[in-house]
């Protein structure tokens, strides 16, 4: 079994690589979420459980869509059902 | 300019379609996520901005990645990105 916090562990990672794809620093993203730079370095580091209202905040500002936010961003108990 | 709250109707109606593809209740999700059956109506109705531990509760139950639960769930100032 898998840390529960791990999923936000990943979710942090993928927001990272795609701020970090399309050139944004932190007070970039955060600007563009209107969000706190603290915030952000927060979720990048795992530790924020993120709204669905921030999330799809931060799909906007990456100029990807929720799907693709989360491609990738694997879920442990899956492999459960599969 | 769509309410902001519009992404968390769109996310409630794709997670009620899941559950009734999957022939569950709402009573069988919340027991399968650990939640209160009031919760998940919730969720279905838009009324909560769900936090990404129990987002990733309802990919599991459903069966579903995150990526997929999230298929179709539409943000809408990605348009103007595109």
């Amino acid at each position: 079994m898998d840390d529960p916090t791990d999923v936000l562990a990943r979710f942090g990672k993928k927001v990272r690589a795609l701020r970090i794809a399309k050139g944004l620093s932190q007070e970039d993203l955060a600007e563009l979420c209107n969000l706190d730079r603290t915030y952000i370095s927060g979720i990048e580091r795992g530790r924020r459980n993120v709204g669905l209202r921030n999330v799809a905040a931060l799909a906007a500002s990456l100029g990807v869509s929720l799907a693709q936010l989360f491609e990738g961003v694997t879920v442990d108990d899956q492999s459960a059902s599969s």
